[in-house]
């Protein structure tokens, strides 16, 4: 099931606010999807997650398939009783990892031939494995199969061509998942992509045929595939208002805290990215008033927090009191300095927490302002903030 | 400071029951402290080790010189804020480390000379240095610099008249360390460490010059140093209970589930050991009913916890009803396994939380049974358990 419910929208701007009711729970939206590729996100426990205000988090089809396989996610009625995880969780086709392996896959209409990078064995990947595949993990949300174009075709930009080739192949690959899906029973809700790269003309008609197919809800896919940012911000300002009203879009694989707020701003209501979580283990930190790199040697002594404004676990602590209202239960820079060059799990374990804490209070800031009417006010605070520097 | 009061003694072995109070809490004993080298226990939150029950740690003198440094650390005013931890604190002396560098030191009378592992930087500890440094950590125990008779001598096993002079040299760095601490007026409490090598004269000539000298507590060192397991245990029967009555007693370094519920029946009050956290990391669990390799294939489509009967975050979940007890909020063995199949951090943080819970409510039954004056019942039950298998 899926129920979409539009709360308010911003007069000044295509954001909306919304409430998404999924099998496992309900997500209040405009929203930030942590990754968890295989089952986990990395570095942090289910119970941080809830404490810090994830509603929905990602996973990985094609990743899941390999490992541990259908068998064991079987057994378990699928990932939610795997990864003790019980609010709504969002697969994505395995397309995006399929298309990645390069060499080792080959494409046709009928679907993807490639070899398992885990062991070798032939495998093969179609609309409908995908269905397969997402019906037994019983993901709230299910990813069409699609192609992502990739911005460039054998070392050119991709063509109008060959954008258009691929798009067309993703539209009948729709139909496929869908047919297939019902077909399943998944008793869950199918999202449609829409593609056609860099090409508006090309996403228009994308999005126009797969509104006709009725999905309950779309994403925007092929974008954050190498391109240039003004290309991304073009496409971000291009398609997600184009899509229905009344049903939640879904940017994929989106991006920095600017970009967050800019797609809410293009009318978005679900967004997920690595970013939070892989940048906090490569020490890249997220804060209102900027981004910090913990290794750099000015933190070695510094008794601060990572963000004085931050109520997570790593700037907090249990008491949940923000440096800047006087909270000291958190941990110091010094300290997140010293994990880092000492090399100690702790380190990313609790930059992980501030900074997926940082994605989904962002984004909870941007509820708060669209239920007040105040997200033009909210974004220029935000810029004014962020470009302050830490 | 330091009080320790004896709570309860079994008849029939050296076990005993006790309270020790320092100066940032109280430690029921017989008791386990996870050991937190660089000021972290390794993959673990502070708030976990609340959770399972840590009532001391231990942390690692030598290391934390080296990184964050003394100046840092003074200006936390010591450990505890730094790492956010504010129960009791033992440290080492920098000692056992110092000895560990091999052909990058040189002992003398004086103290050590050496370079530093990190930077190369000519180094000299001694005593009074391993005093200061351990007064600006603040910890609640410290312990005198001494030398650790190693297991072999220039591939020999050590002679007693080796083993003699390093023990008497450790017998007059116990003096310096205690005139420097009094020196220094370090409110904490000074252990002094009894050698001797595998020779039992030595030990008691040690403890009683040792024992002349009235530290407020006891340890003894120069176990599992390489030594074979009957010459370890050999000594743990020898000395802890020819040690004062009235004040603790902590055999260092050791060991096993099974050693820390011989080393109790032995007299021994506290215990340090990197074996849970390590393993843990290596996938090797400590349960009830003996130890697991959670890499191993059978446990690919297990559902039950790593130990039905534990209540920790990893078998239990937020829920902390034990899967025996018709909880199911853990995490099964499936997902662990897949996790470490993975190589994702979860795997060994999980892994960690149940290790290190296991080794503390182990510590909590034996103190249960030695209330209940059923210590003897105790013993032949976690033998039979251990030796049932998983």
């Amino acid at each position: 099931m899926l129920q979409f419910e539009l709360l308010a929208t911003d007069p000044a701007s295509h954001a909306r606010r919304g409430t998404l009711t999924l099998n496992h729970g309900v997500v209040q939206t405009p929203i930030f999807m942590p990754v968890g590729t295989y089952g986990t996100v990395k570095g942090v426990m289910p119970r941080s997650l809830h404490e810090m205000g994830a509603q929905i988090i990602l996973s990985n089809t094609f990743h899941l398939w390999m490992r541990p396989g259908l068998d064991v996610m079987q057994s378990f009625g699928g990932l939610h009783g795997f990864e003790q995880w019980n609010k709504p969780i969002l697969t994505d086709s395995g397309g995006f990892q399929v298309w990645s392996l390069g060499a080792m896959r080959k494409i046709t209409e009928e679907g993807v031939h490639f070899a398992s990078p885990v062991n070798g064995d032939k495998l093969f990947m179609s609309p409908e494995v995908s269905m397969q595949i997402q019906t037994v993990l019983n993901s709230d949300i299910v990813m069409q199969l699609d192609e992502c174009t990739p911005y460039e075709t054998k070392g050119h930009k991709t063509t109008e061509a060959e954008a258009r080739k691929s798009m067309e192949m993703s539209l009948r690959w729709a139909r496929r998942s869908q047919d297939e899906f019902h077909r399943l029973g998944n008793p869950n809700a199918l999202f449609g992509i829409v593609q056609g790269g860099m090409y508006k003309n090309l996403r228009q008609e994308s999005l126009e045929r797969l509104v006709e197919m009725d999905f309950p809800g779309y994403a925007v896919g092929g974008v954050s595939v190498g391109e240039p940012k003004d290309e991304m911000l073009d496409i971000m300002a291009h398609t997600p208002h184009r899509l229905p009203a009344h049903k939640p879009r879904y940017l994929m694989g989106v991006g920095t805290p600017e970009d967050l707020v800019q797609g809410v701003a293009d009318g978005v209501d679900m967004f997920d990215c690595v970013m939070p979580t892989r940048n906090a283990r490569n020490g890249t930190i997220f804060t209102r008033f900027g981004d910090l790199k913990i290794r750099n040697a000015r933190h070695k002594a510094d008794h601060q927090p990572l963000d004085p404004t931050c109520t997570c676990h790593a700037c907090a602590g249990t008491e949940g009191v923000a440096w800047a209202d006087g909270g000291r239960g958190g941990f110091s820079r010094a300290y997140l300095h010293h994990l880092d060059r000492c090399g100690e799990m702790l380190g990313p374990m609790l930059t992980t927490v501030h900074n997926l804490h940082y994605y989904l209070n962002l984004m909870r800031e941007i509820r708060e302002s669209l239920d007040a009417g105040r997200f033009g006010e909210f974004r220029a605070r935000f810029a004014a903030d962020r470009a302050q520097g830490v």
